[in-house]
C-alpha cells in the first residue's frame, strides 16, 4: 500500500482535535466562573468568548453544573497528583511536606485550584456535592500522611496533625480568595514565603531574641 | 413626692428591653444564616424560632441584607476590639499578636465571626459590599501593624509583612467553615494549638531535628 497525502484526519488526530477543543471550553468556563462567581456566570459568555454556541458547550461538557464539576474535578485532580508525587518522593517528612505545600499554594492561584476554593458545596447537587467532598477528604488524608511521616522521622513537631491539617490547608486556601494574577507578586514567590512562615514560625525563638 | 410602685415602665426599662428583644432577633438570624447560608436562609424560619412575626424583625432590623449586614458588622466589631484591645496592650510585639491571633480564632468559630467568613461580597449590594470590605480592611492594618511593631523590638522574624498578615488571617479564618461548635474539640483549644502552630511553626529547627 502507498500513502497518499490524505485531506481526511485519522483517528488520532481527530481525538487530540476534541482533547484541545474540549480543554479550550474548560479554561474559558474557569476563568469566567473564577471572575464572576458560579451563580453570576453565564455558559453564554463562555460560549462568546470561544465564538460558539452554548449546545457545543453541552456537547463537550455538558450543563453549567456538569462544568463546574469538571473544572473542580480538574483542581482536586492537581491537588492530588501533587500529593501523591510527594508521598512518593525522597527525602525526610518535612521536606516532603515543603514540597507538596508549595505546590499546594500554586495550584490554588492557578485557574483550577482557584475555581476548588470558590465552590461551595450548596452551589452543587447532593451528588457533586458528595463527590467534590470525598476528593477533598482525600486530599487532606494525604496531608495528614505526610504531616505524620515528618512526625515519626523527627523532621515535624509533635502537633496535632488534624489540626496542623486544617491550619497549613486553611492558609494556602486563602490566597484563592486574595491573590490577584495580574498584580506584582507572582504566585510562586508568594507560595515559597507562606510555605516557608507556616514551616519556620513567624516568632523569633526566645534563645534568638 | 413618694414613689409608688407602678405597672408602668420606665424609658430605661423599655430601652433595655428593645435592645433585648433586637439582640435576640440578631442571634436568631445569625445562627440561621450559618446553618443554611444567607441565600437559603429566610427571616421565616428566624421569626418561627422567636414565636414572633416577620415584620416584628424587619422593626427591629431592617430587610434580610440589611440583618445580615448588622451581625458581620457585629463580627467585624468583635474583630476590631480584640485588635484595638491587642495594640494597646503591654508585652512585645509577638506577645500581644499572640493574645490578637488568639482572640481572631476564637470570634471566627463564635456566631458572629462565623457569619464574618461566610458572607461573599456578591451576597451584598454595593453599598453594603464596600462598607465590608472597608471593615476588613481596617482590621487587616490593625494586625499588620501588630507585626510590624514585632518585627521592630526583634520578637517577630523580619517577613513579609502583607503575606504574613494574609498567612496568619487565612488559616484562623478557616475553622468558621470546618469547625463544628458542637464537636469534640472546644473552640479555645482549637485556637491555641493553631496559634502556637503559626507562631513557632510546625517543622524542627536542624539544630534539635
Amino acid at each position: 500500500m502507498i500513502a497518499e497525502p490524505t485531506p481526511f484526519r485519522s483517528r488520532e488526530q481527530r481525538l487530540a482535535e476534541r482533547e484541545q477543543k474540549r480543554e479550550a471550553v474548560l479554561l474559558a468556563a474557569v476563568r469566567t466562573f473564577n471572575a464572576h462567581g458560579f451563580h453570576a456566570a453565564s455558559l453564554d459568555e463562555v460560549a462568546a468568548a470561544l465564538r460558539i454556541s452554548k449546545p457545543t458547550i453541552y456537547h463537550y461538557l455538558g450543563n453549567k453544573e456538569q462544568v463546574l464539576l469538571e473544572c473542580v474535578s480538574r483542581g482536586l485532580a492537581q491537588l492530588q497528583a501533587a500529593a501523591d508525587a510527594a508521598l512518593q518522593e525522597d527525602g525526610n517528612g518535612l521536606d516532603r511536606l515543603r514540597r507538596f505545600l508549595t505546590r499546594y499554594a500554586e495550584i490554588n492561584m492557578d485557574d483550577f485550584g482557584r475555581c476548588v476554593i470558590r465552590t461551595g458545596e450548596e452551589m452543587l447537587s447532593a451528588d457533586g456535592a458528595q463527590r467534590f467532598r470525598a476528593f477533598k477528604r482525600a486530599i487532606d488524608r494525604s496531608l495528614r500522611r505526610l504531616i505524620e511521616a515528618g512526625i515519626a522521622d523527627g523532621s515535624i513537631a509533635p502537633v496535632d496533625v488534624k489540626i496542623a491539617a486544617f491550619t497549613l490547608a486553611g492558609a494556602l486556601n486563602w490566597p484563592a480568595r486574595w491573590h490577584d494574577p495580574d498584580g506584582p507578586m507572582a504566585a510562586g514567590e508568594i507560595a515559597a514565603k507562606m510555605v516557608a512562615m507556616l514551616i519556620d514560625g513567624i516568632g523569633v525563638p526566645p534563645s534568638r531574641a
